[in-house]
């Protein structure tokens, strides 16, 4: 019973809400169509759950779900933008990777292969998490594809540049440890943003700069405005291929407290949108939103919150490709 | 990336959960194929996301997909009944029925239609609610269908044979009143199961039994026990075609609070299954789960007993269609 | 705007839902009227919110609002006794009580003075809690009323009979231990019903006993029965007067979640409303429903099983009332 | 056991805290007296519990009764006015409007008609949703009383100016637009503030400004800062008749999560409350704050602030009476 | 500022609640005291906070600690069996085990030795999960102590006899068919209590009944009752070394909405504690409890009733091991 | 099984997370070591469960515990003030204070015993509500340890400074006022922090200036940024011992909904740390987080808020301490 509408730029577009109500019918990312359901994709929305790398709290295995649900309430233009982004080019979900949870490696394996499946075509991958590990084999998929190491803005309350833990690589603690160490990321653009809270120790903040990253943390995103935060950002990374890694806990508790590792002092959902808006223009081969554990959710306004991210992500990108089509 | 399973039926069964999780993918209930995956169906699941007709607490319109979330966890095979449903009949979810939430007549028509289309080559329906208005336009078609008024089984709370409210005629607590009136119930064989809790009069009770209704009540179900309550109900209706209406409130507000006009002292979703079970053999051509509301439900108890009812229904009907196909 | 409906027993009875729904308006409880509205009352809810006596979970000054919204829902026709009490006897609200949260003992006296003003001229008496230290001052004021010592049925999970807690006499645990002191009850005819749950020491039950105590345990409602618990509560009471205090916490925590002191492996409401309706024809003089801790309640479980006990020992007293007027 | 307070400005005012507890007796709005215990008032906070009109989540129906037990903890004196509104005027509680939950025309009818009964003598409403259909009835039976059209404020994440919805011109998406066409709003001073989010095309906001409508987005806010907004929006109404209609979704989900369309990067309630006292000495004729959703808020986070919002509004309109009075 | 009551069998006590209220210090199971305080234990209770074998819902990583959050309810005496567990033997809290969660193989040693270590005094574990998984390593070390193959008592609505999922032997769907393949369970004496729920295939049951499993279902339990079902077991089980592993989903989702993989029509926490105390005077050699997921907990309903299981093992080890000791 | 980590301070730390997990274990501050596990501490953390001092939302007689259970994450480096706080000073947990529940006089002397108690070897206390009831006690201590009243910071929505209420003096809305009669205050450097919302009067407020407060609102922190408002703060307090009290309603319900008394409008967590961490060098003598009520608190919101302000609060006075013996 579902209508998908063939929008004015020719593209399969979402659901037609004049004709089912929002709540009708199965939850793709923003009512979009499914991956079967269109020839050939743009943008790919695709969701991993997978939570088996958390040190904490977990549950992010249901996040990607969750976030579909609470995007039944997107529409299909971007004000912020000025941008009809399914228009512009041809966006659907791919569904859920089948991942085994009961082995990390292995998982590894599977999002990396899955991922270089998925954009084997040029299509770029916006992921839904998911815990943190996932952006490891996300990132050799992307760097895989642009042929090069890409730029990484890493939102995170967290640096997540630990080596291991309980003997473990692999985990939702060090994936960017792993990325630096794999040469997989361009070591001259690669930043945090919306960082704070303890850490172990001072060590781990000289270990971080050492591996290249800038930070960002959320004060400074306070006390220097987004503007200027955004002008910092652009100006590292340039033109280089951009990866953008966002775990939802960036944001304060009270904007996402369906997360796993909460801290006070955060980001609010309206600067991270800013932030992103901010990043217009720039080369945005790949993204992925994690960490959304919806058993500790209210109300969805995590979910909601990481689908208008999500929404915005993949309006970045679809206004980077349709421009450079037409350019 | 999904894998439904050919069953040693040759029907086309769920999703294999050993190769992907069940909290991965979209949630169709039981992870079934999507009625567009199969070519015909003998049971369709279908939703029916409505609540305009609700006199308290609404939200019922998300109920259909709260059900099939829950819904992740069944598996394929009854061992209470003995039966792999999926396995002896093509069962596949339809979706859900696109109905205006702003015109209660409208969308009774399109509830009607959208029924009578989906059983036009015999297939037989188990619908997710929606509020309990929805039962009247689903009754019409089981009637049409089965050419004859269809008995009656009627879990539930209330009675549900109020007049109008409002001025309204078609509302949650009016649709038996109405079906009694338009002919489509044998009156010889319609039974409330379950009910409980005060009444506006006395009247209430006469008119009730006035259209032939019996009235087994929670406390009867307590008193004289699952067995007494089956034959008695049995021994009511007999071979004649039957439709199954369950409103998830007949269950105590412990086992369901996820609904809109809770009562307490309901029974048990043991107690429920149990009777459902004891239905096996019966002429089942039509059922229906109403009034789950998601918005009032907790770690998905709600869910869970829905689903767990839906697949008892599904497993009864499969029962009775398999065993007349083999006899 | 509210519409109170003038029964056929020339009582005034609750707001028209056919005219206003139900959610809508302040909540007295049943929608009954509020007691400046009415000349007199035969039996009069009233709401005492206070919960400084308690030794775990505070909330329950909360209580009587919550099961008063939670009574919304509540028609005025019994069917379980065939009875319509607000017509057959003047029942209204009389809101709460004015209680100081800083001092038990001013509390108490003034809780024991207003149940006494409120009962001047021949009032019943139903109230909501508040913690169970409520009991006491009520106990004085209906014994007063009565003439003589009361009888007493305590559903409760536990027995309420200790002696100090903190050098407090006045707490929530010790209500009737103080009332047995005062020579305020008939020890001849002293139940507690639906016990469990570990104690500090065999010395509390052997107390207990001293104190002339009988116990019927949530086990034993369980293997004895419904009606054999009533037969046995009833041929101990016999005609005495009667005071019915319930503690919501008799109530597995399934079924009353929110509450100060949960045990597990309680009395379901079915069997509670089973059992109250069972004490049908005898003297009820007074009763109370407490430990209702709204913030620890899931929609309205709790609540909702609190108004309909409130509600089936309001039925109690009007049919007694009635029947005795008539008689 | 109620205890008014005559104030020093000779109304009555609140019931007395430092007598009963603030959690003690019925809510009305910042336990204001009941409008039947008061000769005349000045301003008259009534609710309309009405959300047939929503299109995503609802359960507004509780909203006003909610608001009022959040407003519980207002006191009476206004710090940041520097003003004791219930002294200055007389302000009491209408409870709340009958409305038909199954027909959105009669309902319309209903509340307008109510709404011009309030004030036949000269008050101002409060209004307390309900969804925001019911902002069209208010603004009809404000522009009626004002004999002209009316500016408007327009509070809300959404424009609230859609055509029509499965063919409804009635539901809360619309009122605007109808009120537009009706020629009840002068369209030379109209504004939505706190827009955010995505619509469905370009031709929203061409329609939108079409209608005259200006824009105040959630990021302009944030970037312009609450002097700069206060003054366009001042500048633009000057002196004419005033309504504000306050969407509580305007507020982030974090502010407002117990609501029917969250939007993520939302005003703050700090932001929202220092805009409206911005409006001091404005001709603010009518208010409504619409789209509580209580069974989706938490620890009245939601209730709280819409209390808030509409004890600024009192105050707000309060002071502007007395002033003119005094004048 | 604690103070531990020696009791009057000489073992060191609960903490003196008449001293130091429930709600205050550090939470330890029953508020016993810490393993570390005491020179030896007869029973240790510990926890085992590892969730990384779940199929569905993580999160019983949090459950020990959860359980001993409710704890602080339980009383010394324990009624239901007229025995004053912590004065008979000593019992003490050893906290939680330090569990890899990122490598199920070495958390199962882990835990296996952990157990031992705490076992070789003599010293009989209730262990606190975690999710079932740790059951194996649990059973491994108990027969080992015992010196024998142990019988099993399995609660649980699943008979988590399933062999691999996603090539992983060690899950919380396998620990017991991996006992039976050890040989390290007494075949002839083993039973799953409680079980219901669809499974894959009738191949379940099958495999299931050929590793010697007897299997009493929730509907065995529901429809023998309590008695009968004891009598039954305890003559399959007769004087063998008995280990008790208690997955709380055996109870209802009602009494029981804190776990994984919940499923409907379960026993209630009273039928339960009533089996339990039906297996008084066995050889209880080890038990656990364990599935306890907070995060989908409400009001700890869940929390008290694992803790009230737990409560009841502790009661029948040490009744055991008092009354042999005396003997 | 808990490894206390020694700190290259010297010190005793944390339990270290490499080796176990942070959700195992019993729940100290921070994973701190027991005051009974070091020799002599500099800095204390100490619980204080009472809440009988409310007027409105019981319930913090919790908050302590469930400030340490989301203290759970801190780790021991403090990035905004480059500082390893364990490492330079010796910090314990001395568990709570056991406080009588029915007698607020009796608890108000054994809170300034246990404090003197505690302080008496030169420690600092920062100390965990219960209700701001406490302060007072807390004050008398604090001053009476430096030997002269001492400086306030008061960062909360209320003032605190009422006089009595239902006549009693020691509640949670009159510390600062009896604080101030009983000569314990600076009253040159007392300020309030972050309050907003309506008062009973202008005396309120008159009453407070008297007293010699300074008010910096929540609408001063928004508007005139928070570095001014340290500066102003510093400027006023200069060297003088200082007592910080943090009433975590001070933050908006979004970022703490589990309050007592929540007003909308408030400062955000990020504005309280960055606040906090202006305080820099000050002389920091005592200090108290009270008002969390778990019962109303989501995913742990307040409790991570809370654990993270009391963090900053040690690290201060950490800073502090360690600088002057360095000097």
């Amino acid at each position: 019973m579902e209508e998908l509408r063939v929008t004015a730029g020719g593209n399969l577009g979402p659901i037609d809400s004049a004709r089912i109500p929002r709540y009708a019918g199965a939850a793709t990312f923003a009512r979009l169509p499914r991956i079967d359901q269109v020839e050939k994709t743009d943008i790919t929305v695709v969701g991993v759950p997978f939570d088996s790398g958390v040190s904490y709290r977990p549950g992010a295995r249901f996040g990607a779900n969750h976030v579909r649900e609470a995007s039944r309430l997107l529409r299909p233009y971007n004000p912020a933008m000025d941008i009809s982004p399914f228009e512009r080019v041809q966006v659907a979900d791919a569904g859920d990777m089948a991942v085994n949870p009961f082995n990390i490696n292995e998982a590894i394996e599977t999002i990396q292969q899955n991922a270089l499946d998925l954009t084997h075509d040029g299509a770029r991958l916006v992921t839904l998490g998911g815990d943190h590990t996932i952006a490891l084999p996300l990132l050799r998929a992307a760097s895989e594809r642009a042929g090069e190491p890409v730029a990484l803005l890493h939102f995170d309350a967290h640096l997540d540049t630990w080596d291991t833990y309980f003997g473990a690589e692999y985990t939702h603690g060090t994936p960017f440890r792993r990325a630096v160490e794999e040469g997989i990321l361009d070591t001259e653009a690669i930043s945090h943003v919306g960082t704070r809270g303890p850490l172990y120790g001072v060590k781990d903040l000289e270990d971080d700069r050492r591996f290249g990253f800038g930070i960002v943390t959320s004060s400074d995103v306070f006390r220097q405005g987004v503007d200027e935060t955004v002008a910092k950002l652009r100006d590292r990374i340039g033109n280089r291929p951009l990866y953008v890694s966002i775990d939802i806990d960036v944001l304060d508790p009270a904007h996402a407290p369906g997360t796993g590792t909460p801290e006070a002092g955060g980001i609010t959902s309206r600067e991270l949108l800013e932030i992103l808006r901010g990043l217009r223009g720039m080369n945005l081969v790949g993204a992925d939103v994690v960490e959304v554990a919806p058993a500790y959710d209210h109300a969805e306004i995590t979910g909601v919150a990481a689908s208008h991210v999500a929404y915005d992500l993949v309006s970045l990108m679809a206004d980077e490709i349709s421009t450079r089509k037409d350019g």
